[in-house]
Protein backbone atom coordinates (compact mmCIF):
# COMPACT_ATOMS: atom_id res chain seq x y z
CA UNK A 1 0.00 0.00 0.00
CA UNK A 2 2.83 2.33 1.03
CA UNK A 3 4.75 1.30 -2.14
CA UNK A 4 2.00 2.35 -3.95
CA UNK A 5 1.07 5.55 -2.98
CA UNK A 6 4.76 6.72 -3.16
CA UNK A 7 4.18 5.77 -6.92
CA UNK A 8 1.20 7.65 -7.15
CA UNK A 9 2.75 11.02 -5.30
CA UNK A 10 5.86 10.84 -7.97
CA UNK A 11 3.72 10.28 -10.65
CA UNK A 12 0.68 12.54 -10.04
CA UNK A 13 3.75 15.44 -9.22
CA UNK A 14 4.85 14.45 -13.01
CA UNK A 15 1.19 14.95 -14.07
CA UNK A 16 1.05 18.39 -12.18
CA UNK A 17 3.98 20.05 -13.96
CA UNK A 18 2.83 18.90 -17.35
CA UNK A 19 -0.76 20.60 -16.34
CA UNK A 20 1.21 23.51 -15.20
CA UNK A 21 2.92 23.29 -19.12
CA UNK A 22 0.16 23.45 -20.47
CA UNK A 23 -1.88 25.59 -18.93
CA UNK A 24 1.13 28.04 -19.27
CA UNK A 25 0.73 27.91 -22.80
CA UNK A 26 -3.06 28.23 -22.92
CA UNK A 27 -2.51 31.71 -20.50
CA UNK A 28 -0.16 32.89 -23.00
CA UNK A 29 -2.47 32.25 -25.89
CA UNK A 30 -5.42 33.73 -23.76
CA UNK A 31 -3.30 36.66 -23.08
CA UNK A 32 -1.84 37.34 -26.21
CA UNK A 33 -5.52 38.04 -27.56
CA UNK A 34 -6.48 39.96 -25.16
CA UNK A 35 -9.07 37.30 -23.36
CA UNK A 36 -9.72 36.83 -19.45
CA UNK A 37 -9.92 34.05 -18.66
CA UNK A 38 -11.77 32.53 -15.49
CA UNK A 39 -11.83 29.14 -13.58
CA UNK A 40 -14.47 28.82 -12.29
CA UNK A 41 -15.24 26.18 -9.58
CA UNK A 42 -17.68 25.26 -7.03
CA UNK A 43 -19.84 22.42 -5.78
CA UNK A 44 -22.32 21.00 -7.23
CA UNK A 45 -25.34 23.15 -7.76
CA UNK A 46 -24.06 26.21 -6.15
CA UNK A 47 -25.21 28.14 -8.90
CA UNK A 48 -22.20 28.17 -12.08
CA UNK A 49 -24.22 28.26 -14.65
CA UNK A 50 -26.21 30.74 -13.31
CA UNK A 51 -23.48 32.83 -12.67
CA UNK A 52 -22.64 32.61 -16.30
CA UNK A 53 -26.06 33.58 -17.38
CA UNK A 54 -26.18 36.75 -15.02
CA UNK A 55 -23.01 38.22 -16.51
CA UNK A 56 -23.99 37.64 -19.98
CA UNK A 57 -26.49 39.41 -19.16
CA UNK A 58 -24.78 42.34 -17.18
CA UNK A 59 -21.92 43.15 -19.78
CA UNK A 60 -24.97 42.51 -22.97
CA UNK A 61 -23.07 44.70 -25.94
CA UNK A 62 -19.82 45.68 -23.55
CA UNK A 63 -18.06 42.08 -23.80
CA UNK A 64 -18.05 39.22 -25.84
CA UNK A 65 -18.33 35.73 -23.73
CA UNK A 66 -17.12 32.82 -24.36
CA UNK A 67 -17.76 29.63 -22.48
CA UNK A 68 -16.26 26.21 -22.01
CA UNK A 69 -18.59 23.64 -19.69
CA UNK A 70 -16.81 21.00 -18.01
CA UNK A 71 -18.90 18.26 -16.71
CA UNK A 72 -18.80 14.68 -16.70
CA UNK A 73 -21.37 13.73 -18.47
CA UNK A 74 -24.30 16.20 -20.33
CA UNK A 75 -24.77 19.14 -21.97
CA UNK A 76 -27.44 20.99 -20.74
CA UNK A 77 -25.35 24.00 -19.35
CA UNK A 78 -24.14 24.62 -22.51
CA UNK A 79 -27.36 24.71 -24.28
CA UNK A 80 -27.93 27.08 -21.57
CA UNK A 81 -25.06 29.58 -22.00
CA UNK A 82 -25.71 29.76 -25.80
CA UNK A 83 -29.54 30.61 -25.41
CA UNK A 84 -28.27 33.47 -22.76
CA UNK A 85 -26.27 35.22 -25.52
CA UNK A 86 -22.67 33.46 -25.01
CA UNK A 87 -20.73 34.29 -27.93
CA UNK A 88 -19.26 31.01 -28.13
CA UNK A 89 -19.36 27.46 -25.72
CA UNK A 90 -17.39 23.95 -26.23
CA UNK A 91 -18.56 21.32 -23.75
CA UNK A 92 -16.03 19.03 -22.36
CA UNK A 93 -17.41 16.07 -21.12
CA UNK A 94 -14.49 14.56 -18.34
CA UNK A 95 -16.07 10.85 -18.84
CA UNK A 96 -15.65 10.52 -14.66
CA UNK A 97 -12.82 12.99 -14.06
CA UNK A 98 -13.39 15.28 -11.54
CA UNK A 99 -11.57 18.05 -12.62
CA UNK A 100 -10.80 20.01 -15.81
CA UNK A 101 -7.16 19.57 -16.67
CA UNK A 102 -5.17 22.36 -18.65
CA UNK A 103 -4.53 19.66 -22.03
CA UNK A 104 -8.98 19.19 -22.05
CA UNK A 105 -8.81 23.29 -21.93
CA UNK A 106 -6.23 23.28 -24.84
CA UNK A 107 -8.02 21.12 -26.71
CA UNK A 108 -11.12 23.19 -26.57
CA UNK A 109 -9.65 26.19 -27.18
CA UNK A 110 -8.77 25.18 -30.79
CA UNK A 111 -13.13 25.24 -31.54
CA UNK A 112 -13.36 28.80 -30.38
CA UNK A 113 -12.91 31.87 -31.81
CA UNK A 114 -10.50 33.85 -29.51
CA UNK A 115 -10.00 36.62 -32.16
CA UNK A 116 -13.96 37.56 -30.87
CA UNK A 117 -13.83 36.90 -27.32
CA UNK A 118 -13.39 39.43 -24.29
CA UNK A 119 -13.86 36.91 -21.61
CA UNK A 120 -13.44 32.95 -21.30
CA UNK A 121 -15.81 31.57 -18.55
CA UNK A 122 -14.37 28.04 -18.25
CA UNK A 123 -17.03 26.29 -15.43
CA UNK A 124 -15.34 23.44 -13.64
CA UNK A 125 -16.83 20.57 -13.53
CA UNK A 126 -18.96 20.72 -9.80
CA UNK A 127 -16.36 19.76 -6.50
CA UNK A 128 -14.46 21.83 -3.78
CA UNK A 129 -11.31 19.87 -3.59
CA UNK A 130 -10.32 18.56 -6.97
CA UNK A 131 -9.98 21.42 -8.98
CA UNK A 132 -7.72 23.43 -6.93
CA UNK A 133 -4.67 21.48 -7.92
CA UNK A 134 -4.90 21.91 -12.17
CA UNK A 135 -4.11 24.69 -13.12
CA UNK A 136 -5.96 25.49 -16.92
CA UNK A 137 -4.44 28.71 -18.15
CA UNK A 138 -7.20 31.13 -15.95
CA UNK A 139 -6.26 34.36 -15.26
CA UNK A 140 -8.16 34.61 -12.09
CA UNK A 141 -9.87 32.01 -10.44
CA UNK A 142 -13.42 31.96 -8.86
CA UNK A 143 -14.53 30.40 -5.82
CA UNK A 144 -18.29 30.08 -5.77
CA UNK A 145 -20.34 29.34 -3.00
CA UNK A 146 -24.10 29.37 -2.26
CA UNK A 147 -25.86 30.55 1.19
CA UNK A 148 -28.05 27.38 0.82
CA UNK A 149 -24.48 25.43 1.57
CA UNK A 150 -24.19 26.70 4.87
CA UNK A 151 -21.84 28.80 6.19
CA UNK A 152 -19.08 26.27 6.96
CA UNK A 153 -17.46 25.26 3.72
CA UNK A 154 -14.58 27.68 4.14
CA UNK A 155 -13.84 25.48 7.44
CA UNK A 156 -14.11 22.15 5.64
CA UNK A 157 -12.59 23.21 2.56
CA UNK A 158 -9.91 25.76 2.98
CA UNK A 159 -7.66 25.39 0.03
CA UNK A 160 -10.03 26.37 -2.73
CA UNK A 161 -10.96 29.63 -0.30
CA UNK A 162 -7.26 30.29 0.16
CA UNK A 163 -5.72 30.20 -3.75
CA UNK A 164 -9.11 31.89 -4.99
CA UNK A 165 -8.72 35.25 -6.44
CA UNK A 166 -12.73 36.58 -5.97
CA UNK A 167 -15.27 34.74 -3.87
CA UNK A 168 -18.63 35.01 -4.80
CA UNK A 169 -21.43 34.25 -2.40
CA UNK A 170 -24.61 33.34 -4.39
CA UNK A 171 -28.15 32.73 -3.21
CA UNK A 172 -28.62 35.79 -1.01
CA UNK A 173 -32.24 35.21 -1.68
CA UNK A 174 -32.44 32.46 0.45
CA UNK A 175 -29.82 33.49 3.60
CA UNK A 176 -32.94 34.14 6.09
CA UNK A 177 -34.02 30.42 5.24
CA UNK A 178 -30.96 28.74 5.83
CA UNK A 179 -29.16 29.51 9.30
CA UNK A 180 -25.97 31.04 7.58
CA UNK A 181 -23.94 33.29 9.94
CA UNK A 182 -22.55 36.16 7.72
CA UNK A 183 -20.51 36.96 10.06
CA UNK A 184 -18.93 33.61 10.88
CA UNK A 185 -18.16 33.06 6.97
CA UNK A 186 -16.70 36.50 6.28
CA UNK A 187 -14.28 35.65 9.47
CA UNK A 188 -13.40 32.29 7.81
CA UNK A 189 -13.03 33.06 4.52
CA UNK A 190 -10.49 36.18 6.22
CA UNK A 191 -8.03 34.03 8.21
CA UNK A 192 -7.70 31.88 4.80
CA UNK A 193 -7.46 34.80 1.88
CA UNK A 194 -7.05 37.92 3.12
CA UNK A 195 -7.27 40.16 0.25
CA UNK A 196 -9.63 38.67 -2.46
CA UNK A 197 -12.89 40.45 -3.13
CA UNK A 198 -16.39 39.03 -1.76
CA UNK A 199 -19.12 39.54 -3.84
CA UNK A 200 -22.46 38.50 -2.58
CA UNK A 201 -24.84 38.16 -5.34
CA UNK A 202 -28.40 36.26 -5.89
CA UNK A 203 -28.34 34.77 -9.40
CA UNK A 204 -32.33 34.35 -8.93
CA UNK A 205 -33.24 37.98 -8.40
CA UNK A 206 -29.75 40.07 -10.08
CA UNK A 207 -28.74 41.19 -6.91
CA UNK A 208 -24.71 42.18 -6.90
CA UNK A 209 -24.10 40.42 -10.19
CA UNK A 210 -23.74 44.00 -12.40
CA UNK A 211 -20.81 45.06 -9.52
CA UNK A 212 -19.44 41.97 -9.92
CA UNK A 213 -19.54 42.11 -13.61
CA UNK A 214 -18.00 45.33 -13.76
CA UNK A 215 -14.99 44.19 -11.06
CA UNK A 216 -14.34 41.23 -13.81
CA UNK A 217 -14.13 44.06 -16.87
CA UNK A 218 -12.01 46.15 -14.59
CA UNK A 219 -9.82 43.47 -13.95
CA UNK A 220 -9.73 42.28 -17.62
CA UNK A 221 -8.28 46.50 -18.45
CA UNK A 222 -5.27 45.76 -15.52
CA UNK A 223 -3.84 42.12 -16.62
CA UNK A 224 -4.16 42.57 -19.95
CA UNK A 225 -3.46 46.48 -20.57
CA UNK A 226 -6.74 46.56 -22.78
CA UNK A 227 -8.13 50.36 -22.58
CA UNK A 228 -12.02 50.69 -20.78
CA UNK A 229 -14.58 49.74 -23.52
CA UNK B 1 1.75 12.29 -21.06
CA UNK B 2 -0.27 9.66 -22.46
CA UNK B 3 2.61 7.29 -20.85
CA UNK B 4 1.81 8.85 -17.51
CA UNK B 5 -1.69 8.30 -17.73
CA UNK B 6 -1.13 4.80 -18.69
CA UNK B 7 1.13 4.30 -15.29
CA UNK B 8 -1.71 6.29 -13.14
CA UNK B 9 -4.68 4.22 -14.38
CA UNK B 10 -2.89 0.90 -13.27
CA UNK B 11 -1.08 2.09 -10.21
CA UNK B 12 -4.99 3.26 -9.86
CA UNK B 13 -6.78 -0.21 -10.44
CA UNK B 14 -3.61 -1.52 -7.61
CA UNK B 15 -5.08 1.24 -5.09
CA UNK B 16 -8.55 0.38 -5.58
CA UNK B 17 -8.26 -3.57 -5.54
CA UNK B 18 -6.18 -3.03 -2.15
CA UNK B 19 -9.27 -0.50 -1.37
CA UNK B 20 -11.68 -3.03 -2.10
CA UNK B 21 -9.77 -5.52 0.13
CA UNK B 22 -9.59 -3.12 3.52
CA UNK B 23 -13.26 -2.68 2.46
CA UNK B 24 -14.51 -6.06 2.92
CA UNK B 25 -12.78 -6.82 6.13
CA UNK B 26 -14.18 -3.63 7.60
CA UNK B 27 -17.63 -4.86 6.10
CA UNK B 28 -16.62 -8.37 8.11
CA UNK B 29 -16.31 -6.66 11.61
CA UNK B 30 -19.61 -4.69 11.30
CA UNK B 31 -21.61 -7.20 10.42
CA UNK B 32 -20.27 -9.82 12.54
CA UNK B 33 -20.87 -6.72 15.68
CA UNK B 34 -24.31 -6.25 13.77
CA UNK B 35 -23.92 -2.59 12.72
CA UNK B 36 -25.53 -1.55 9.59
CA UNK B 37 -23.10 0.75 8.13
CA UNK B 38 -24.05 3.77 5.76
CA UNK B 39 -21.54 5.15 3.53
CA UNK B 40 -23.27 8.76 3.08
CA UNK B 41 -22.09 10.88 0.31
CA UNK B 42 -23.38 14.08 -1.06
CA UNK B 43 -22.11 17.45 -2.41
CA UNK B 44 -20.75 19.90 -0.08
CA UNK B 45 -23.85 21.85 2.08
CA UNK B 46 -25.93 19.42 1.06
CA UNK B 47 -27.17 18.62 4.55
CA UNK B 48 -24.74 15.62 5.30
CA UNK B 49 -24.53 16.20 9.20
CA UNK B 50 -28.03 17.51 9.46
CA UNK B 51 -29.34 14.62 8.31
CA UNK B 52 -27.45 12.64 10.43
CA UNK B 53 -28.40 14.55 13.55
CA UNK B 54 -32.39 14.40 12.22
CA UNK B 55 -31.51 10.25 12.50
CA UNK B 56 -30.38 10.62 15.92
CA UNK B 57 -33.79 12.53 16.89
CA UNK B 58 -36.10 9.90 14.88
CA UNK B 59 -34.12 6.62 16.68
CA UNK B 60 -33.34 7.94 20.03
CA UNK B 61 -33.73 5.78 22.40
CA UNK B 62 -34.45 2.77 19.55
CA UNK B 63 -30.66 2.55 18.43
CA UNK B 64 -27.23 3.50 19.01
CA UNK B 65 -25.69 5.49 16.33
CA UNK B 66 -22.13 5.32 15.88
CA UNK B 67 -20.47 8.23 13.51
CA UNK B 68 -17.34 8.65 11.48
CA UNK B 69 -16.84 12.32 10.43
CA UNK B 70 -14.30 12.47 6.85
CA UNK B 71 -13.44 16.01 6.13
CA UNK B 72 -10.99 17.86 4.44
CA UNK B 73 -10.57 20.35 7.72
CA UNK B 74 -12.22 20.91 10.85
CA UNK B 75 -13.74 18.71 13.42
CA UNK B 76 -17.27 20.84 13.35
CA UNK B 77 -19.43 18.66 12.51
CA UNK B 78 -18.09 15.44 15.25
CA UNK B 79 -19.35 18.09 18.18
CA UNK B 80 -22.17 18.65 16.19
CA UNK B 81 -23.53 14.97 15.99
CA UNK B 82 -21.94 14.26 19.25
CA UNK B 83 -23.62 17.22 21.31
CA UNK B 84 -27.48 15.83 18.95
CA UNK B 85 -26.92 12.02 20.79
CA UNK B 86 -24.39 10.49 19.10
CA UNK B 87 -23.28 7.48 20.89
CA UNK B 88 -20.00 7.84 19.61
CA UNK B 89 -18.04 9.23 16.61
CA UNK B 90 -15.01 9.65 15.57
CA UNK B 91 -13.44 12.36 13.01
CA UNK B 92 -11.19 11.47 10.01
CA UNK B 93 -9.44 14.64 8.67
CA UNK B 94 -8.32 13.85 5.08
CA UNK B 95 -5.82 16.31 5.13
CA UNK B 96 -6.60 17.60 1.27
CA UNK B 97 -7.76 13.94 -0.03
CA UNK B 98 -11.39 14.76 -1.98
CA UNK B 99 -12.98 10.84 -0.43
CA UNK B 100 -12.65 8.36 2.22
CA UNK B 101 -10.80 5.27 2.19
CA UNK B 102 -11.19 1.94 3.70
CA UNK B 103 -8.19 1.98 5.19
CA UNK B 104 -8.74 5.44 7.38
CA UNK B 105 -12.35 3.66 8.05
CA UNK B 106 -10.26 0.80 9.61
CA UNK B 107 -8.25 2.96 11.83
CA UNK B 108 -11.38 5.05 12.81
CA UNK B 109 -13.16 1.63 13.75
CA UNK B 110 -10.61 0.82 16.30
CA UNK B 111 -11.92 3.82 17.97
CA UNK B 112 -15.38 2.92 18.16
CA UNK B 113 -17.25 0.61 20.96
CA UNK B 114 -18.58 -1.52 18.05
CA UNK B 115 -20.37 -4.32 20.27
CA UNK B 116 -22.98 -0.85 21.41
CA UNK B 117 -23.72 0.23 17.81
CA UNK B 118 -26.52 -0.42 15.72
CA UNK B 119 -25.85 1.89 12.81
CA UNK B 120 -22.87 3.36 11.61
CA UNK B 121 -23.12 6.62 9.43
CA UNK B 122 -19.69 7.50 7.68
CA UNK B 123 -20.25 10.72 6.06
CA UNK B 124 -18.03 11.36 3.48
CA UNK B 125 -16.15 14.48 2.00
CA UNK B 126 -18.53 16.74 0.45
CA UNK B 127 -17.68 15.60 -3.10
CA UNK B 128 -20.12 13.78 -5.78
CA UNK B 129 -17.50 12.55 -8.33
CA UNK B 130 -14.53 10.67 -6.27
CA UNK B 131 -16.32 8.88 -3.69
CA UNK B 132 -18.28 6.99 -5.95
CA UNK B 133 -15.17 4.61 -6.38
CA UNK B 134 -14.47 4.06 -3.04
CA UNK B 135 -15.80 1.15 -1.20
CA UNK B 136 -15.23 1.61 2.41
CA UNK B 137 -17.37 -1.59 4.06
CA UNK B 138 -20.22 -0.22 4.30
CA UNK B 139 -23.85 -2.25 3.79
CA UNK B 140 -25.73 0.47 2.13
CA UNK B 141 -24.40 3.78 0.02
CA UNK B 142 -26.70 6.30 0.53
CA UNK B 143 -26.63 9.81 -2.10
CA UNK B 144 -27.82 12.67 -0.67
CA UNK B 145 -29.22 15.74 -2.32
CA UNK B 146 -30.59 19.04 -1.92
CA UNK B 147 -33.68 20.64 -4.02
CA UNK B 148 -31.02 23.94 -4.03
CA UNK B 149 -28.67 22.14 -5.57
CA UNK B 150 -30.62 21.87 -8.70
CA UNK B 151 -32.52 19.12 -10.70
CA UNK B 152 -30.19 18.46 -12.77
CA UNK B 153 -27.69 16.85 -10.60
CA UNK B 154 -28.46 12.98 -11.80
CA UNK B 155 -27.91 14.26 -15.43
CA UNK B 156 -24.46 15.47 -14.76
CA UNK B 157 -23.27 13.40 -12.00
CA UNK B 158 -24.73 9.84 -12.97
CA UNK B 159 -22.62 7.40 -11.43
CA UNK B 160 -23.44 8.71 -7.92
CA UNK B 161 -27.24 7.76 -8.71
CA UNK B 162 -26.81 4.51 -10.31
CA UNK B 163 -24.69 3.01 -7.60
CA UNK B 164 -26.66 4.31 -4.19
CA UNK B 165 -28.58 1.69 -2.76
CA UNK B 166 -31.23 4.81 -1.59
CA UNK B 167 -31.47 8.73 -2.42
CA UNK B 168 -32.24 11.53 0.03
CA UNK B 169 -33.86 14.89 -1.75
CA UNK B 170 -33.41 17.11 1.34
CA UNK B 171 -34.68 20.54 1.98
CA UNK B 172 -38.02 20.04 0.52
CA UNK B 173 -38.65 22.82 2.26
CA UNK B 174 -36.68 25.37 -0.16
CA UNK B 175 -38.46 23.40 -3.30
CA UNK B 176 -40.77 26.59 -4.20
CA UNK B 177 -38.24 28.56 -4.30
CA UNK B 178 -35.21 27.42 -6.21
CA UNK B 179 -37.44 26.17 -9.70
CA UNK B 180 -36.92 22.71 -9.27
CA UNK B 181 -38.20 20.08 -11.75
CA UNK B 182 -39.40 17.09 -9.27
CA UNK B 183 -40.66 15.00 -12.29
CA UNK B 184 -37.73 15.45 -14.75
CA UNK B 185 -35.49 15.10 -10.82
CA UNK B 186 -37.37 11.62 -10.69
CA UNK B 187 -37.20 10.65 -14.68
CA UNK B 188 -33.26 11.20 -14.49
CA UNK B 189 -32.66 9.13 -11.26
CA UNK B 190 -34.48 6.03 -12.19
CA UNK B 191 -33.21 6.56 -15.50
CA UNK B 192 -29.81 5.74 -14.09
CA UNK B 193 -31.38 3.56 -10.86
CA UNK B 194 -34.83 2.05 -11.86
CA UNK B 195 -35.00 0.29 -7.79
CA UNK B 196 -32.86 2.55 -5.36
CA UNK B 197 -36.23 3.90 -2.72
CA UNK B 198 -35.56 7.88 -2.73
CA UNK B 199 -36.81 9.36 0.17
CA UNK B 200 -38.11 13.59 0.42
CA UNK B 201 -36.86 15.12 3.80
CA UNK B 202 -36.33 18.22 5.16
CA UNK B 203 -33.68 18.30 7.77
CA UNK B 204 -35.03 22.03 8.80
CA UNK B 205 -38.64 21.32 9.34
CA UNK B 206 -37.87 17.47 10.08
CA UNK B 207 -40.56 16.32 7.38
CA UNK B 208 -40.00 12.66 6.16
CA UNK B 209 -36.93 12.03 8.14
CA UNK B 210 -39.19 9.35 10.59
CA UNK B 211 -39.97 7.17 7.24
CA UNK B 212 -36.05 7.16 5.98
CA UNK B 213 -35.21 6.27 9.39
CA UNK B 214 -37.83 3.55 9.68
CA UNK B 215 -36.35 2.18 6.45
CA UNK B 216 -33.05 2.24 7.37
CA UNK B 217 -33.70 -0.02 10.50
CA UNK B 218 -35.43 -2.37 8.53
CA UNK B 219 -32.75 -3.02 6.31
CA UNK B 220 -30.84 -3.44 9.37
CA UNK B 221 -33.23 -6.26 9.80
CA UNK B 222 -32.73 -7.36 6.80
CA UNK B 223 -29.13 -7.32 5.51
CA UNK B 224 -27.85 -8.41 9.09
CA UNK B 225 -30.63 -10.86 10.21
CA UNK B 226 -31.59 -9.26 13.45
CA UNK B 227 -35.06 -8.94 14.85
CA UNK B 228 -36.81 -6.25 14.95
CA UNK B 229 -36.78 -3.79 18.11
Amino acid sequence: MSVHSVKLVTIGENLLASNDQAAAHNRDRLSEARVLALNLMASPGAGKTSLIVGLLGALQGRAQIGVIEGDIAGSIDTEKVVAAGAYDAVQINTGGNCHLEANMVERALIDLDLASLDILVVENVGNLVCPTHWALGEHLKLCLVSTAEGDDKPIKYPEIFAISDVIVLNKMDLIELVDFDRDFFYESVRALNPKAPIFEVSCRTGEGLAAWAEWLLSRREELLCVSPS
